[in-house]
């Protein structure tokens, strides 16, 4: 029953079979949607039905008849056991259950407790709540000079010094504005031989976890428990003990698998509200989100980014502008750092000596928006890699050519200030030009379907400072345990990290056992979140596993045994303790240095550990009589420096293109004053297999991250970046029209084509 | 909600209040008889009719035909999934299903499975199994030399390197034969002025936990979930790897509270079963005893001890011969170990310069016995301590006199040869006699009531070479919690470690949260047993809080913060990670030093750690016409080091010597033909409240254990050495009759009284 192992050596570099996969397969792996406590309750949420309004009474009259339903949970009941009910990792914005407004349609307002969820699903129906209905504002660009205020109050959580000067009344839907200079932007704009500005945008979509939020809370009175589907148990212990007003010693959070994240599962989501039910109860209660229900908790940012560059004759990029307005909906969640950690890249891999940058975080009447694979960035490539090509057009410089005159090299700054290292930024883009190709003949087609071909490239910088601590336990036996607080969401970092544990102790990755996110059991991790884990949590477990393996080393001199050679590990414990006894633990921590970004400039000398970098090429072909496009080779190259686990990896960026294809071609929260229209995943449209491009190749160019983890760095979310330019890149270069929001629907591209046809542009 | 807390400071030597006693008397506590899992399913284990026989047809037909019967497993389905099932921690002789003989009524034959434990329970009594009868032994003199052997072949368990020797094909009953020989005692008994010679013998009694043995087990089949009542989760996880074949780190064994163990819930008592069972249906199982079947499971030796001295006309013992036979049942358990860890103090805690010991662990057809609080030492020291009453009375000296002319006194060899340290038998002792006012006159009283007095004292090695291993963890908010493997089952362990923690730390000792032993989260310890545990993992827990102590003022210098200062501990982190981030983790593991007993002579130089001692003074009345004894006044004093908590030490040792006074007074195992008759707590009388002393004291004596954790040592068992002979001393000083076997009950003490007067003794 136990998985095959092979020999040791060469842990790391060997694509490693998922430790999860037979688990998984079988349908043993175990989630929180299967997990029944004793006296559980389960919740259903009641939620507001207007997009802005103060809440007034809440009659539960009707919905207390329901024979079976336990208890119905508002306000009242909630400032009772939590008397600052407000969450949040950048502000404490976010009500558990609404308080005194309502600031988006789906927000909670009140929750029907009943062991059987179709009895409490049919008392939540007989909710009957009064609103005053207020003005809403949904656009981000109108939000920025609205008289609609959101918010008429900010409390920065704190976490980050550098939002405390936030606090306070204000009169504005901005919650964060991120500013960067470098060099003298308006001189060279002055100085231009030409300047080009163009405005993008992108819309809300959702993560779609095939694994709805779920969280379940159990609680005597004195300590916490709660079982949640999250990508960051750390920070819920410590909100959930801050709400609570108790030490982090006395809340437990348990993550087992988590059946996909793509940072929809980070922060607070469910779990303040089960943890605050559970003690209003004093009985478990869990609260498992049908798929709809996902449409009103966390998305991700709609945005538009109106970009502007001033250039040579020569094709050489002089000046950047980039305005950008991030949709974050009715609470900040991380949207904040969005704006700011992303925002610096806003100019693009480009070295440019002069740069302004603004990025707002606003706030809207939309569902709350966050993190989503690539924190900003697919939003920020979308833009100014649709602008590349539209400029290389207009000069009549070749897509490609264009960006390698532009290109950030290593050893050169970025906008930031930061010199960059290890960003293979030339040989990604080098890479896709050779596998597509580039300087061959290719045939555009014949109307009505005519073929074209894109390219873009984007880079992210990891997210800093953060901290991961790892232990590595290794038993009487020789077996080996890993203890960290990455949550495996099948990202496959379980098996990466035991191949880490694996090559420092010499032993086969298969044998490592990894203990899931417990915080009782598993050290402090920041969060599972930016493609972080492989880089901090990798070096926190190598760390940790050569603390692991000089005890072994110093245990082996101390009973007279020589390490290294085939004397087994066990042999160590029997002969100090006479019998199978004993383990050793190796403990690990890291945080890589960094500054800050100085308030008024965004300089830094040092603002990203690492840098991540995708490129995609795409061939497709349009439709022109219809609008369709279909994708016919899709290549994906990414910078990862050397890859931990090449097998888990080529997954990764292929699982993330297809994400961002989702996003670029058939994705879309439709709203009617607020409302979502399309709340399920029958009329909101992901991928299927027929969508998926008929060739895709995922690869990634021979690196070394100098500072990594055996030279590794993050993965998780290169493969998204370009995905959406190369796709408009290629349409124009098919048919000769520019879209420039997403999605790109049939319907778009149709009327698009008809409007430059209307325009009498020969196609 | 929280526990109020105190100024830091002096946390060793404050009787904190116990952290669980909120959670105990609000009925939150946590004990494996609440848990249900899903889809679990309930055994109902069908018990052996014959003390001894062969195995023949396992009829299931009748019993498979009750409704909602899920399965009836036996040793077929058994060895499909576990091939050589049998366990034990010095032997590997307990089959986890019958396999070809039963050897004791009441072993486990089949086990019935339904998720209604009334069905399972009905179906089992439907369960026809044919047995071959064999000749059975249930005395454990006889059993020395009896033609009935109850297994024909030993195969060591390994974890012992001093058993391996037994490995084979036997004729005989003897587990365990170990010999202590000091000086030359032929020639001191032929030189001595008087020998006296005496047996006695004890009962076989139980350890009646208010919780009963249970166990569950899950399985996805790759790895292994146990929650078990038990004393030794680290033991439990070792040989249930070594039984299906898996490396450690697959097997995860957790242990909430416990509602008693008194050593009954050592190595494996359910777990290997429940583990089979849940391999074989692939569904969680939970096997949950009534009170009744404990009576199958473990119990404490029966023995006999014959006690052989030569003595000076002075009254100075200058030899002592020991034979002790211990009643060790049909499975060794860790009776071998009882048998020679107890064996070498059978002379007592007297300076004798010739001393030998025969002390023989036997198999009969009786239940199972193993450790019970005390593992041995109380049978020994009702023989020596009712011999020391004889000797000295036979030479007219006073009880106290003899003991005091006869004593082991530090510096001074035990029979082991190893020099005594730290043992307080001449300050117990007198604290006792002063407590009794020895010396000032005392009312026997007039018939029919008599009135005595008696004295004892005994003595107790540590088990040693034993190890723990213990994490402090520190939060990022400063909350620290404690990660170790000792089971908390009332004792108090939980409050007593998070004291050391405490102090280290300088926090108040109820802030700090203590982790229940669960294998994959808790480091490694060899059990709870043998009062181990202050002393052991005291050490462990010290030395893991001072390296986070170490770490946390590394931290400190790192920031640029003075230590020890008013700076909060959260402040570190702050300035550390920017956040609240992060964590310390201190790690402490601790064997102390050991000689193992010569093989032939049994001598060491360094038989133990440290030393317990016990002594009692008990004040009694005799109904002469009845028999009752009625206790006046109970005095125990030990020696335990420094007390850690003063309020919990002195619980101990009344809850000790209450316990004993069961075993000395009312409770015994009836059997007929190997079948208990007794088998129900109505008809196996264990101490109510009306049975306890009118007067009890505890007290310990001032001391300090040199190399103990902050002088400490440990005190669960010292209460118990002294009570049966000193109860036994003062009904002969009473009425002048001499009870040599347990349980002194009014019957006996009525035949007693009887036999005298008919030997026309003046009462």
């Amino acid at each position: 029953m136990m998985p095959t192992t092979t020999a040791p050596g060469g842990q790391v570099g060997r694509s490693v079979p998922r430790l999860e996969a037979v688990a998984k397969v079988t349908g043993r792996a175990e989630y929180v949607h299967h997990m029944r406590l004793p006296r559980m309750l389960m919740g259903k949420i009641v939620r507001s039905t207007v997009a802005h309004g103060r809440l007034k009474n809440i009659d539960l009259g009707e919905a207390l008849k329901v024979p079976g339903v336990h208890r119905i949970v508002t306000r009242d009941d909630l400032v009772k056991v939590v008397p600052h009910p407000y969450y949040g990792p950048a502000f404490h914005d976010q009500p558990i259950l609404a308080i005194d407004k309502v600031r988006y349609v789906g927000e909670p307002v009140a929750v029907v407790l009943a062991s059987d969820p179709h009895v409490a699903e049919q008392a939540a129906q007989l909710v009957v709540v009064d609103y005053e209905e207020l003005p809403a504002v949904f656009d981000e660009v109108e939000a920025a000079d609205s008289l609609v205020v959101v918010h008429e109050e900010l409390k920065p959580a704190g976490t980050f010094p550098d939002l405390k000067h936030l606090h306070g009344v204000r009169d504005t839907n901005i919650a964060l504005d991120f500013r960067l200079c470098r060099g003298n932007p308006d001189r060279a704009f002055a100085d231009a031989d030409y300047v080009f500005e163009h405005t993008f945008r992108t819309q809300q979509v959702l993560h779609v976890p095939l694994e709805p939020y779920v969280s379940i809370a159990e609680t005597n009175g004195l300590s916490m428990t709660i079982h949640t589907a999250s990508q960051s148990p750390s920070f819920v212990r410590l909100e959930i003990a801050r709400l609570l007003g108790w030490p982090e010693n006395r809340v437990r959070v348990q993550v087992p698998f988590l059946g996909g994240g793509f940072g929809g599962k980070l922060y607070i989501k469910l779990e303040a509200l089960v943890a605050a039910l559970a003690l209003i109860v004093m009985r478990p209660v869990k609260i498992a989100l049908p798929m709809e229900e996902q449409f009103y908790t966390l998305t991700k940012h709609a945005s538009t980014f109106r970009i502007k560059s001033a250039v040579g004759k020569d094709g050489r990029v002089t000046a950047r502008e980039c305005e950008i307005w991030w949709n974050g909906g009715a609470y900040a969640d991380i949207g904040p750092r969005v704006s700011q950690k992303s925002g610096f890249t806003a100019p693009g891999p480009y070295d440019i000596d002069n740069v302004k940058i603004a990025s707002y975080a606003l706030y809207t009447n939309l569902p709350p928006a966050g993190a989503l694979r690539g924190f900003g960035i697919p939003q920020l490539v979308w833009a100014y890699e649709s602008h590349s090509d539209l400029i290389a057009r207009a000069l009549g410089i070749d897509p490609l050519a264009f960006r390698r005159k532009n290109l950030l090299r290593n050893g050169r700054p970025q906008a930031t200030g930061t010199v960059v290292q290890d960003m293979g930024a030339d040989a990604c883009l080098e890479r896709v030009a050779a596998l597509m190709q580039w300087d061959a003949p290719f045939d555009r087609g014949a109307s009505p379907v005519r073929r074209g071909r894109g390219i873009a490239i984007g880079f992210k910088a990891s997210i800093s400072p953060t901290t991961s601590v790892a232990v590595v336990n290794v038993s009487a036996d020789g077996s080996c345990t890993l203890y960290c607080g990455t949550v495996d969401m099948g990202q496959g970092s379980d098996t990466a990290l035991a191949q880490i544990v694996a090559e420092v102790l010499n032993i086969p990755a298969e044998t490592v056992r990894v203990v899931h996110s417990d915080t009782d059991v598993t050290p402090y991790d920041m969060a599972t979140l930016g493609s972080r884990s492989t880089f901090h949590m990798g070096h926190a477990v190598k760390f940790a596993a050569e603390d692991a393996r000089q005890k072994l080393e110093a245990l082996a001199a101390e009973v007279g045994l020589p390490r290294g050679s085939n004397q087994p590990t066990r042999e160590l414990f029997m002969r100090k303790y006479k019998m199978q006894a004993g383990n050793i633990i190796g403990m690990g921590s890291f945080i890589p240095p960094y500054t800050p970004p100085d308030h008024d400039t965004g300089q830094s000398d040092n603002i990203t550990p690492f840098w991540m970098v995708g490129a995609t090429g795409v061939e497709l072909e349009v439709d022109t009589e219809t609008g369709h496009v279909r994708i016919l080779k899709m290549i994906n190259v990414a910078d990862v420096g050397r890859s931990i686990n090449p097998g888990i990896v080529e997954t990764q960026l292929s699982g993330a293109a297809i994400m961002q294809l989702g996003f670029t071609t058939t994705e879309k929260m439709q709203f009617e004053a607020g409302q979502v229209t399309n709340a399920s995943l029958a009329d909101y449209k992901i991928p299927g297999f027929l969508d998926l491009p008929a060739v895709i190749v995922n690869e990634v160019i021979d690196s070394h991250q100098h500072n990594g983890p055996f030279g590794a760095k993050g993965v998780g979310e290169s493969g998204t970046f370009a995905v959406s330019p190369a796709i408009a890149n290629a349409i124009e270069d098919a048919v000769g029209v520019r879209i420039t929001s997403l999605p790109i629907t049939p319907e778009a591209v149709y009327l698009a084509l008809r409007a430059s046809r209307s325009g009498a542009i020969e196609n």
